[in-house]
């Protein structure tokens, strides 16, 4: 690398400010040796935490401190203070909401991230973060068998890849609104009743109202009833409201179910609706060749999002957003006063093409998980956890105790303890069997609601997970279903 | 800590996915001695990047590998082929829009932050996280002498807490907005022409049409001018239209000029308009007694955003959005199905306050900079910083080829080569200036527009910047003038 010469090169090197290298490289070493103590440690702490409301900050000063303190005594009150009110993601034993896990390689990368501090807001605000950025997504693409029509963008959460694809809509169908607002302008938007809550929270920041959402049934397997779609366009277009948006989803949050996504792309392009797919949670899964049938059609979506931070274990927070066509995003969002005007000709300035403005540098977590892992070491690891969630729905299935409340969805799967003389005693059956083994600490599930019943979920896509944590999963199920029934006098 | 018993110790501690304790360990120790290295010698290499467009790209593989490579080559990569295209905001002589550096306590930090993986997404998700964020924005408010009836959450840019502000407001003045959308509301809001981009995106982005914000003229110090806000409003109240928004800055982009705040809040009291200030870039000097008189009035603001990942050192991303009464958030925003109800009561659900749901532990960064560096410690460096504007503006003042284009505004200097026969050459000038003082790699300064005219920007806000550099960026601004003069065949 050239070196520019001139007085800065004489001029003391430190500013008194930060830390110097010698600091800096022990503080490395302390937090280093912190990161593997607690990752070797972390399946023998509870996943949940034993702490109450307002528990921590009671252990926490008031009030800052004027004078510096040394780091070794800052990672002693971590451990001491913060830890033990953590619920643990990184936990073998974490089979709640979807898995957001983090590879050895994303924790080197967002280090990294770190260390460089770079802003990728423009192409001239480091080149190489935009321009990686470009590459990582494309293998991204690739890798999941998606169309070289698709370019995209790393984003921090589903809900602004939704949100920013929900603006992209507005403007496509409606370009005025960037200028006048929402004003009469009647567009409505479709998911359905299992989609997730962001789809619907995207609508409603963009400033179309709730009731312009349309939920539309799911059918027994919880995926949207493509009849219903129909019909509901049907109806808006006869009431002079313009079909906007269908928000698609494959791998639903409660169940992980698939929409017909290539069905709903014709109804899509019939009405020049945007298709947008949620594949947030299941998208990697397109990586293998198995699994791939439950992808089709979303290669004729308009924007599809896929966070690595799920299933990936690419840190929180990396959320890409694949799109087909950049123009909308950037004729809606674009505002570039004079101060970020950087008469850089045919470059990509991703600021351009969301509401953020700074970026950070997260292509480097994709970089260092393709080049650590490969895509072959992605795809095993995905077709584990579906392997583990298909060997734990058979010993559901087997065990007379309990029975599945829905189709497995790749990691996913959704059971209930069938005890109860009722609907609603066994409701609380369950609910209680789930306090009991997220108090026991050794494993962490959510639940979710089907057909107004509460059922329990366990979802597997941690890199963390092994065989025998969901085996002893089912264990500590039955242990905590004796548990609860042994206090309301039944037994099993 | 207690430590669950059960089948999960006996298991293999490790799961084949990620690197074992032996890997992470070594990894860790080389990404470290990578970050060591490139601090310490960045100062060498050229803050701007010598690279033209899809340079980088050319450099990288069109497709991902299949297998895992040994780290080693990642970062012998990341030297080679990416490190060259980088703009160095970490480098001294990084001078350009505002300055966004990375402390040593926030690279421990974002490692740490890695490592847990934790998202606060609901006080459950990890209930420490939601607490320490509650308790160190609080030491911050302390530190900013904001009133105790502030609280406050930690966002990625000020982009998005600007937003998550205007959406506040629609839902204050237009509740039915959620439910029904934009639709005949007829909302205004009103900003200095001076004021960020990103208050009006957020306005377009809310669907209330960017022809709703009222650009207000600023006065000769480019402060918002009240009596042109108070005509503007009276000219909408006439017309039928609610005054929803004040956006006032304290620190504008191009000039970090000062909006008088307490004049506008009375504006804002009178019309019942929702005050929000944006302090993202100036907020921190708060702490400084000797700079607090410009902060006057922004403790009657509904929101004010400050923006730790600029100039108090603590890595992009960290925003915080501080606000009175957190019931608009949530009722314009909220929105939890049944997979993500806690059934946690008296506890806050940091989700349901803003857009995205998946939340870093981003409070880690701010606990660490206060424990390791302390508030005198902050206090110093942020007097350091308008201390060398100071003199830096007085060095322009005293060389008779620049003159100040604007009052300083804390750490910030806007500044012009005189030299030029008429505006335009002038312009053409100083823009040459620029280009070859970039160009040189030495330092990266960055340029707006005031009043129509091309101005030259010197923003100090680094940690790693010295004294030294600020003199030297003098020397070789004279030097890139007197270059640019022979080019143009004159003599400054």
């Amino acid at each position: 690398m050239s070196k520019p010469s001139g007085p800065s090169d004489a001029a003391p090197p430190l500013s008194p400010d930060d830390w110097g290298p010698a600091d800096l490289a022990a503080a490395l070493e302390a937090a280093s040796e912190w990161t593997v103590r607690y990752r070797e440690r972390v399946h023998e702490l509870p996943v949940f935490p034993r702490v109450g409301p307002g528990e921590i900050r009671a252990r926490l000063p008031e009030s800052p401190p004027r004078e510096p303190e040394p780091l070794g005594r800052v990672l002693e009150d971590l451990d001491r203070d913060i830890v033990p009110g953590l619920t643990h993601w990184n936990h073998p034993g974490f089979f709640a909401y979807f898995s957001s896990s983090t590879r050895g390689p994303s924790v080197v990368a967002e280090l990294l991230i770190a260390a460089l501090g770079v802003n990728a807001m423009l192409w001239r605000t480091s080149p190489a973060a935009t321009e990686l950025e470009e590459v990582v997504v494309d293998w991204l693409r690739q890798a999941l068998g998606l169309p070289v029509a698709f370019r995209g963008m790393i984003l921090d959460t589903a809900s602004m890849s939704s949100f920013t694809a929900v603006l992209a809509a507005r403007h496509r169908v409606a370009p005025e609104v960037r200028e006048t607002g929402v004003g009469s302008v009647r567009l409505a938007s479709y998911v359905s009743e299992q989609s997730h809550s962001s789809l619907e929270k995207a609508v409603m920041a963009a400033g179309l109202g709730r009731s312009s959402v349309r939920r539309i049934p799911a059918d027994d397997r919880f995926a949207m009833r493509v009849d219903a779609l129909r019909d509901a366009i049907a109806d808006d277009v006869r009431g002079g409201i313009t079909p906007m948006w269908i928000g698609a989803t494959i791998g639903t949050t409660s169940t992980a179910s698939v929409d017909p996504v290539a069905e709903i792309a014709d109804v899509a392009a019939r009405h020049d609706a945007w298709l947008h797919v949620d594949a947030a949670y299941a998208g990697p899964a397109a990586m293998l060749p198995a699994v791939r049938p439950s992808f089709s059609g979303w290669e004729r979506a308009d924007s599809i999002v896929v966070n690595p931070h799920k299933w990936l274990g690419t840190s929180l927070d990396c959320s890409v957003l694949f799109f087909r066509d950049p123009r909308p995003f950037r004729e809606t969002l674009s505002l570039t006063p004079a101060y970020l005007q950087s008469g850089d000709g045919g470059v990509t300035n991703l600021m351009e093409l969301a509401l953020p403005l700074g970026r950070r540098f997260r292509a480097l977590k994709l970089w260092l998980l393709f080049r650590c892992v490969g895509t072959d070491g992605i795809a095993a690891t995905l077709r584990r956890h579906i392997d583990l969630a298909s060997r734990f729905a058979r010993m559901i299935e087997a065990d007379r105790r309990f029975g599945l409340a829905a189709p497995v969805g790749f990691g996913t799967v959704c059971f209930r303890a069938l005890a109860g003389a009722s609907p609603e005693e066994s409701d609380l059956i369950n609910r209680g069997v789930l306090e009991r083994l997220n108090r026991g600490g050794r494993v962490f599930l959510s639940h979710t609601e089907l057909g107004g019943r509460y059922v329990l979920r366990l979802s597997i896509g941690s890199v963390h997970t092994r065989s025998a944590d969901v085996e002893a999963a089912l264990e500590w199920l039955g242990e905590a279903l004796d548990a609860e029934l042994a206090e309301r006098g039944r037994s099993s």
